[in-house]
């Protein structure tokens, strides 16, 4: 199965693209797409758009896991994450890609096996569970990497019915 | 000058398409877009991305005026909105439309004069300037044209650059 896992934002989208098989994980690619803050945000939308479109036609994967929203109390950033949120939605749909959300918690859980585990454990368990050499970086990259390797355990579970949205 | 002006929403857009010369207007087209309850919100993103490029492809317009999104206290109706609101400008902005945005406050004035105005004194006007013999139906269809008509007034009043984001 091959998942391309999002952390979405609108000043940086992190990507992690991994194939799990075998109950084993092979990373192929993960990063960060950026706009520059100077930039229009509608025109930002258009990159991003652009960019996980290109991303999903390179690797046409089985499914997009991607982090549930929370709204803190910057309205205008929640506002602009949600409005990112929803062209990269429109681009998983598109290409007919399977669609799964979590939580926060729920990476925690996967990938570290307790929700409580702090931020450098869970992206110490991603670099060990992807045979990397290196913690992933930048941060967002090593968190779309955790929620791709969230969803490939889930998937396992096998209850997909219940979690797809 | 030819405005396309939009309520946006994830179950109802409103949209309204009018024409702008010599200080009169001309309505073009209005209604809303919708989508099913029942169905997956990515899919609903899809037919919503998909309702207004085709209005924009065939109107061709300068210029689309939105809504500006506020949350309220329903967080995930709020997000659902601003994903949907995200995939709308992205439209408008492949396809090289100019995005301006309102609060409803400027838009009640630009329309009736005063921002104290009540729902169906916007609505009233609205279908004054517009030489509509009823008010349009339904409200969302209204608002969108309210919005666009506040846009024709601001940019006549020439001072673009500073509403531009």
């Amino acid at each position: 199965m091959r998942i391309v896992g999002i952390d979405p934002g609108y000043a940086i989208v992190g990507f992690g693209v991994v194939e799990f098989t075998n109950n084993a994980f092979t990373p192929l690619e993960f990063g960060v797409s950026l706009t520059q803050a100077h930039t229009d945000f509608n025109e930002r939308l258009v990159s991003i758009y652009d960019d996980i479109s290109f991303l999903l036609d390179k690797y046409n994967p089985d499914c997009l896991a991607i982090e549930r929203l929370y709204f803190n109390t910057n309205q205008k950033t929640a506002i602009n994450v949600a409005q990112a949120r929803g062209v990269l939605l429109l681009a998983a749909k598109q290409k007919r890609v399977e669609i799964f959300e979590y939580t926060p918690l729920q990476v925690k859980q996967a990938v570290t096996g307790h929700g409580t585990a702090q931020k450098h454990q869970v992206m110490e368990m991603t670099r060990r569970l992807l045979h990397l050499s290196d913690v992933p970086k930048p941060d967002d990259a090593a968190d779309a990497l955790a929620i791709a390797i969230c969803h490939a355990y889930n998937a396992k579970r096998a209850n997909l019915g219940k979690m797809r949205f």
